[in-house]
Formats: C-alpha cells, sequence, structure tokens
C-alpha cells in the first residue's frame, strides 16, 4: 500500500510516523508512506498556499492551485484509489471504514489546515471526505496520522501477531473486555479468579459476557 | 493550563507539539505540556511496563506499578481537576467536552499501548476516560495529541483571531459552510456571486443557509 498526504506542514506529521507499529510497518516494506508540502507547488516567490475567503471572515484558506498540480502530479504518476480529504464535516471514521481503507493500493490524504480548503478542491478532486471525530483540530495532519494509524496496523503483517487486532474493542461490534497483567494482587486489588483459573472455556465465557457488559453500560449505541 | 502525559513513547508525540499552532501555544506560556515515560518509573533493570494478560491471549497489558508511581508522583506536587485514560471504550470525544476541558487548571492524560492497562489503573486513578472515535489505535498517543490539540486551540489568546474558532464546524451544532478563496475563477470554476457581492448580509444569509444544507445533507443527527 501506498499513502501520499499533502500537507502544509510535513514537520508536524513526522514523529508518529517515525516510532513504533508505523515506523515498523514502512521498515518492513509493508506500507510506503511519502509527505508532500504544498509550498512545493506554487509559483509566487513567497510560497503562498493560502489567502483570505471570498465575503470576509476570520480564517485563511488554502488555495486550488499548489493543491491541483500537488494532486495532478501525483495522478500522473499512477492510479489512485481514493483522493481522502480530511475534515470535520466528513463522513465519521469507524474501524468498518479503516478495514476497507486497508484493502486499497494507492490513496491520497490531503490535510486541510486554516479555514479548510477552497470549496473548488473539494469539488473537483476529492473522492471522499473523512473525519475522526465530531471536534474541531488546528490541522487535517493530526486526522491524517489517526487515519494512516488505522488503516496500516489492519494490513496483514504488520501486528506481530494478527489476533491481536481480531479482538480489539469494535473489530466485533463490541467494547473489548478489561484486561489485567501481574501481579495477581496489587495494594489489595486483586484480579477476577477466574482469570487465574487457566479454565480456558470459562475464560472466554467471561470475556464474552464482560464485553457485553460493558457495552451495553457504556456504548448501548453500538448494540443496535 | 498544564497537561501531563503519560506513555510509553514520548517520541511518537514529538512532532506535533512541536510545530503550528500547539507550538505558539506553549510558547506564549499559555499552556505547559510535560511528557513523562512510564519507563522511567519503573524498578525492574530492563525497565518492564507490560506483561502478558492474566488468562491468555495476544496482546501486552501496560502493568500497574510504573503508572501508580508516575500518577502519585504528580498528584503529589499539585492538584489533577482530571486523570484521563485515552482508550477506545471511552466517552466519545465532542466538541462540547473540549470546551469543557479547556477550562481546567490541570489534567493528567494516560495513553494506553498495546491492549491497553491493567483494569487496576482504571478502577483506582482514572478520572475520566475519552476515545477519540469508534476506531482502534496502536496506542493512546495519537489520541492524546488529537485531544490536546482540540482542548488548547480553544485557550483564550491560542488562535491569532478568537472568531476563527466560534465559527468552526460544531461550535453552532452546524457544519462549517463551504470556504472560497482567490482567484476568482480557476480553469472554468467560479466563486458563488453573492460572495464577491461585498452585501454582507447576503452573505450572511447564504452562509447560514449553506450550512444548515450541508448539516442536513451529510450529518442530519446533528440537527435532532
Amino acid at each position: 500500500m501506498r499513502i501520499d498526504i499533502i500537507t502544509v506542514l510535513p514537520e508536524l506529521l513526522k514523529s508518529p510516523f517515525e516510532a513504533s507499529i508505523l515506523k515498523r510497518a514502512i521498515e518492513k516494506g509493508l506500507v510506503e508512506v511519502h509527505f508532500h508540502n504544498i509550498r512545493d507547488y506554487t509559483d509566487s516567490s513567497y510560497n503562498q498556499v493560502d489567502d483570505y475567503q471570498f465575503g470576509g471572515g476570520a480564517g485563511m484558506v488554502m488555495m486550488i492551485e499548489p493543491i491541483d498540480k500537488c494532486i495532478s502530479k501525483l495522478k500522473s504518476e499512477r492510479n489512485y484509489d481514493e483522493i481522502i480529504y480530511m475534515t470535520p464535516d466528513g463522513e465519521t471514521l469507524n474501524q468498518k471504514t479503516a478495514n476497507s481503507l486497508s484493502l486499497l493500493e494507492n490513496i491520497i490524504v490531503l490535510c486541510g489546515h486554516y479555514k479548510g480548503v477552497d470549496q473548488r478542491v473539494r469539488d473537483a478532486f476529492i473522492t471522499r471526505e473523512i473525519s475522526i471525530g465530531d471536534y474541531v483540530l488546528s490541522g487535517g495532519e493530526l486526522g491524517a496520522a489517526v487515519l494512516c494509524d488505522t488503516i496500516i496496523r489492519l494490513i496483514p503483517g504488520v501486528l506481530n501477531n494478527e489476533t491481536s487486532a481480531l479482538t480489539d474493542s469494535f473489530q466485533d461490534g463490541l467494547l473489548a473486555p478489561p484486561v489485567y497483567t501481574r501481579p495477581a494482587e496489587y495494594k489489595g486489588m486483586t484480579v477476577p479468579e477466574v482469570l487465574l483459573s487457566g479454565n480456558f472455556g470459562k475464560i472466554e465465557t467471561w470475556r464474552e459476557d464482560k464485553a457485553l457488559e460493558r457495552t451495553k453500560q457504556l456504548r448501548p449505541d453500538l448494540l443496535k
């Protein structure tokens, strides 16, 4: 899989891709991630990428021309399955979307910044608009990092133990059950007996019960 | 405001806090952000912070003792309004929560990693559990960065123009209207006439109509 991220702030995105699972996935060659600085696609001598919005009002708007140039260059080099724009008014990301995106070959992720991109960018180039949640971020960069993380960890071979992803919250429509590790007792706080019993049938049943109980209590909407 | 982030991967979190708005907010002294590496709170010679889960199964679990030590040290130094655990089964972050958290003085944000933290950590120390969305990340670090970004940008003085945050999506329960910037025509694509009219009353009405229209079309659930 290849992901091209278009941004005005590539430096903001650096560290999440240089640590932990994303780093290993890139090193193993399971995914390629390329950053493109929109400023490299401007003609003007002062690398202008944003301007005041028509009609007045606070906040700058990202201009269409540099984005057009960057996307057009990438599209001339290979086919893309999706050109995604990270925006709070996009479809809300969930695990199902992450699963389906993890099967694609090439995607472009455009990070909005400031007040967003010129609407004509969205009308002309974007195939899909994704939000990571109902809140506003300083820019699409963190959203892009979140999107990439959810996708990349689902690519086969990325996680050391593939069953680990399968038992995560949401994969079966339920929240995950509680987990415990050593010591069995810490300052008087103990671990549920059943987990120490060695009876794997019982443990499985307990975990299923707890997952359902926790989902009912915290997120009944997931059960509908 | 002071934010203490507890993590096994402080290096993953670096760049988002060293760029753009978060960087400026820290430089202006409007917020202090401190990273704490859980490995610095271990006794064992090989800095163990995680272990296999009781009852078997894939994925490591973060141990209670180093987390207890770190949180206890911080709590001995000052009072905290909230000790937040980033987890996919927490309450879903939204703009309202971000607004209320931005008014607090001191918060701790604990990042889960691997399969999560020992449940006893959650029972004993955590006052609030927050999820940034219905998807699974490699760890709580990106979630913490997202949470901090949504909160910090709302602190007065952080954004250059405060009205910019007020017209964002979700602040009035609606998605934001489309935005446009120069040029007025690009490869045959034009800007809505009204935005070029200079009639601010009409522009305001157009924006309100578009915000409502977009919300109805894309996120009718926000109107309920």
